[in-house]
């Protein structure tokens, strides 16, 4: 099958309206389906009922160091849970905090504490009118709004096939007012890459101007690995202590999407020197976290074997899904040469780029037509896609059956939107 | 029995060397107790260990507006724990927002984003430096912390009966750089003292020269009655609201002391105009609070009457330990007008003032006789006691037992410091 742009105008005009004809069907239908959020299904909630479930009959109340998990204490979290995260992460326990629910409240609150507090001894970020931060693109929403929330001005770096542009980041860490970047370097949010270990070693050695430079390490889908062969991702922390580089970084992750979103628990993996500065904060900030809750999952999840278990068991509702979109965008969009797109081994989505131009009103369409996407823009800062050509898919949440009919959606979607675009260039 | 400032020089001498007698005999017994903090004790816990082990089988995972709780979503809590916080607040359901386990870490948050980000359209307090803060005094050592940790000037305002010295916070006001205050209205911390109407009203009443100023209303002990008949409290929010003023305050409470310390659910109540102010910062700093230990609480506290019986229940192991520590001090000390101290109907602390310039002794003879007070001190800004003469007992944690012997210890060192400074005035 030929490109889409060297169909003659008649073909065009018939590939047109046997799409435009779909897609009415589909609109005529009324259907409701939403691919906008990385959700855990209902099912794979399901897989996590034991833990709601836990009776003091089978944790009991008690920390492995003896501390009553019912009572204030252990601002750092329990033992077992700060070993269990130092596995995940691959780091000592002694540099891992184990928290509340949520890693995007760490976040938050370290890039927070970054600008009214200062880290490494250098001036509170507030104060710099000029702050800047990387901004890795396509990327997650909710990193550029808390930058954007901070008045760091972002700086589009684009992802490339190994993670994002090196010679980009190197270029700007020259610069002594980029003061960071966030990145998600496993399963990366939206594109599914996971940084090659070229890419995590020029990270690791990288002396940014800045002394207060900081990469919010997002292992948001450290261990969400779809297939038996999953990404591998070389430790940052290994590899910046080379260099003395390891207070550059600071590790986020939680079990949102391993036990309950937004009901699991989150973790801090840092270097010595961050924990003391980060401690300074968490002493006033609060007495402890829930250890009821680090408790039980610590009761369930011993070892790092016991959560790639419970990976795999994910990995059996989600891979289907995944399948699913990927193979209806490869039968209908695969030879057309107007869009291409990742095939993740890992994480919650599916990056698709589409004609330059295209994206919001492919977005649109699929509006339309009862299929609610992720903003289109969402992931660039400021929600603009100076393109306009990236949507991100999230095939989690929906079943088998609607991921079908809303993957056909995005593809009428996204042939009407190319035909449209080939019309009008001519 | 007559002053003991007024016991000639031979009485004084014998009172002394008895009072030595008996604090050298509990030094020699090598006891260790503890009245530090405010924590509850083990059997406190016990009454919620129903919570603990509820299941699916009793809750479901739904809650009542059909929102999965092992999921993503509803930012501002469960409808039904909104509700909750509501009755015990007083505030409309839709003023509250339901959080994560601690309100410590929202009151934190929030003067974090008074400092970067400001509030009422006003410039972040960050770039004002003289920024100040009125400081209740005594109060509670965390409140002084976040204010001196984001800088806030603290200007000691005394207790008195009735709350707060008024006259000096209506003048205090007057300057546009005088930013908030912290106050624990109900039992506070660590007098007991529950403002009077007369002090709540014109709390409500004040009109601030600084358009950004916030009373933090610390609703800490707001159900925490040790009788049956407990202090009233006038509703903040009903007062403040008459005169168009709902915005200077800010309260938080959470379930600490009626669940689980630091494993319950906190909520803050606020205004429509803060509601919305706050939610610009939280819909960026987390997705969804732990709705699961919402729902859990939630479903064993379905009204304030549900709360109010837990409340009991904790009265019944707390009051016999006031009590305790009460008696032994109006016995020993009771007629020597060298101490004075508070009888508060509920909270969680005994504020006891020594004899100027004798409390850091008091805490060293307590210290060497086994008996961890509360840091001397601590109890005012900066861990500084202009008179030196405030401690903080903490009757909570220990068993009815323990806290006879550490209150006779308390005795002890406070009749030997008086002794001692009786001596060194003559």
């Amino acid at each position: 099958m030929k490109h889409l742009i060297d169909f003659t105008a008649e073909q065009l005009a018939s590939f047109e309206a046997d799409a435009q004809k779909k897609y009415d069907e589909f609109v005529s239908k009324g259907i409701t389906l939403n691919m906008a959020r990385g959700k855990p299904a209902p099912e794979q909630l399901d897989l996590s009922d034991k833990l709601f479930s836990l009776t003091a009959d089978d944790t009991g109340f008690i920390a492995s160091d003896g501390s009553d998990c019912r009572n204030y204490g252990l601002l750092y979290g329990i033992p077992e849970c700060r070993k269990l995260f130092g596995e995940i992460l691959g780091v000592d326990p002694k540099n891992i905090i184990a928290c509340g629910s949520s890693s995007l409240n760490l976040m938050f609150d370290y890039i927070a504490q970054c600008c009214y507090s200062g880290v490494s001894g250098c001036e509170p970020w507030i104060y710099n009118k000029n702050k800047k931060f990387i901004a890795i693109v396509p990327g997650y929403d909710r990193h550029f709004a808390i930058a954007e929330y901070f008045g760091l001005q972002m700086i589009n770096v684009p992802m490339v096939a190994e993670g994002p542009d090196m010679d980009m980041i190197e270029e700007l860490i020259k610069d002594p007012d980029v003061k960071g970047m966030f990145c998600v370097p496993k399963y990366s949010n939206p594109d599914g890459i996971t940084y090659s270990d070229e890419t995590v070693r020029r990270l690791a050695k990288m002396k940014p101007a800045a002394k207060d430079f900081r990469v919010i390490w997002d292992a948001a889908y450290i261990v969400h690995d779809l297939y038996e062969e999953g990404d591998e991702l070389l430790n940052i922390f290994d590899e910046a202590c080379k260099y003395g580089n390891e207070d550059n970084f600071v590790a986020f992750t939680s079990t949102s999407k391993i036990t309950f979103a937004g009901a699991g628990v989150s973790a801090i993996a840092v270097s010595d020197r961050n924990f003391e500065e980060i401690s300074r904060r968490l002493t006033l900030q609060i007495i402890s976290y829930d250890k009821i809750n680090q408790l039980k999952h610590s009761f369930i999840y011993k070892t790092l074997d016991d959560v790639k278990a419970q990976m795999k068991k994910h990995a059996e509702i989600m891979r289907p899904k995944f399948m699913t979109v990927l193979s209806v965008l490869n039968e209908e969009l695969g030879e057309l040469g107007i869009a291409k797109w990742n095939e993740p081994k890992g994480g919650y989505f599916i990056s698709l780029d589409v004609e330059t131009g295209s994206a919001k009103y492919v977005g649109e369409l699929c509006k339309n037509a009862g299929l609610t996407l992720t903003g289109v823009g969402a992931t660039y800062p400021y929600g603009i896609d100076p393109e306009d050509k990236n949507i991100r898919l999230a095939p989690s949440c929906p079943s088998v059956e609607e991921l079908k009919a809303a993957s056909e959606i995005i593809c009428l979607a996204v042939k009407l939107a190319a035909c449209k675009a080939i019309r009008e260039s001519k």
